[in-house]
């Protein structure tokens, strides 16, 4: 029981962008112990085939598991909608992914009408939101998906405001505005830092329902049937769990990002190797 | 001499931009058969760390001599910058970069007052076209670099004029126009889809230099050393040559793009695995 107590839960995104999902499950759950894993040497998996998708996050996971993970969290969107279902029937511990907990977060909002999930080009193409939502919304809501590839690029880059992302918001949400929809979900963990952006866009009476605190309310709920995690955690700064941040490649530009997406400065972001040390 | 005339000139990219180069090669050595290799699995290459580009790089050249390619071609301004010097000393058949041929094209444009380059990330901090034009070009003569990390998902998605082009030229170039500078070169491959809005938006004084037609002619030169290439090869479009499109990963967004790029329609793009079949 101690032993799983102190294991980590392990999390695995492409890149940087799960770190949000992360910021979530630290905040939720000071206590435990994390181990994050950014494949940044093959990032990104949205342009990427299928089988392509579910090697490399069978990879991730694996990695993780070798390094003690009781729990895998895919924080990757186009991982757990290509991958989700492979990674849940085939690890050996529980698998936690973005899609479940998304779906859940669209029904507690009560969607009835019309929402667009906005997603990359291979979670759109995966279709695994749109069946998911459409067996639990009422037939008579609305349900479109829509890639915006330059959103990744733009929360990169740090233009979550000014002329380039009000362009950017036009160019894709154009026709979202237009169709005046209930709400609209945010399926790639890097949308999140647009929300605001748009939210804005699209005006006070579409909600915009970010879906990484549905995960870590998942990964919360699922946690405490393998290890019986104290119900009433901390939910306040006085951590006494930790971090270990690994990337597969340790170019310049990774540490800046992480503490953007995290919110956490002064992280020690270490470089490993997944390939070779498989047994 | 007959083996080595059949013999394939290999080209690689970290994806499909080296089509570009790829299409002025076509162009003027219609004879010739390519093979192509688009890193597609591992791209992009601009954001990685220069050891991982130097591995990345030699596996694809490697790949493609033992698909029997005489001369190599580093289509990809991030691995000929960071990885041009070991690849040109370590391969065993001749290896033509983007750099040299582009200070050459720079040198030929007679630019004495002021440049500036425009590359990835990668390209730009690596600081391998600043050494070499410094080394050439007049004491005087202005030399500064920037990176425009969004002109890449730009070309890619087509964005090549309408409001998200205008502001990105805008927030890039700003600086670059106030400064007026003689010339700006190219050194990306996936720039040269956007030299029309770039030149539109410096105006008539700057001069856009494409590397991409030089590193051509250095191959055209480099090959007659080789083969004795005849010299009056036809520049019509009665190519008895051929090619082979190689990638890595085959979502099916890479045959849009790299019909985009070379310009040919119905292209043949088939997916290899290149880790797995090393000596």
């Amino acid at each position: 029981m101690n032993d799983s107590r102190c294991a980590p839960i392990g999390v695995f995104d492409s890149g940087i962008g799960g770190l949000s999902i992360l910021r979530a499950l630290r905040d939720r759950l000071p206590d435990e112990r994390f181990i994050y894993l950014g494949d940044t040497a093959r990032l990104p998996y949205g342009t990427r085939g299928d089988d392509t998708i579910i090697r490399y996050s069978h990879e991730c996971a694996r990695f993780l598991i070798r390094h003690g993970a009781k729990m895998i969290v895919g924080a990757c969107n186009t991982a757990s909608s290509i991958a989700g279902d492979f990674l849940a029937a085939n690890l050996p511990v529980p698998f936690v992914g973005t899609v479940e907990p998304s779906v859940s977060c669209v029904l507690r909002a009560a969607v009835s009408r019309s929402l667009w999930i906005l997603g990359t080009e291979g979670t759109v193409r995966s279709g695994s939101y749109q069946k998911r939502l459409r067996s639990h919304l009422p037939s008579s809501c609305r349900i479109e998906a829509l890639a915006c590839p330059l959103f990744v690029p733009l929360a990169e880059e740090g233009l979550t405001d000014g002329a380039v992302c009000d362009a950017v918001m036009d160019l894709y949400l154009a026709p979202v505005r237009a169709s005046a929809p209930e709400a609209v979900l945010l399926a790639c963990t890097h949308y999140p830092l647009l929300a605001q952006a748009i939210s804005s866009y699209l005006g006070p009476t579409t909600i915009v329902l970010d879906g990484s605190i549905a995960v870590a309310e998942a990964v919360k709920e699922s946690l405490s049937l393998i290890n019986e995690q104290a119900n009433g955690a901390n939910h306040n700064d006085n951590r006494r769990g930790s971090l270990t941040c690994l990337v597969t490649d340790g170019a310049p530009r990774v540490n800046r990002l992480a503490e953007r997406f995290l919110g956490e400065s002064q992280l020690q972001v270490s470089v490993v190797s997944i390939d070779n040390e498989e047994q």
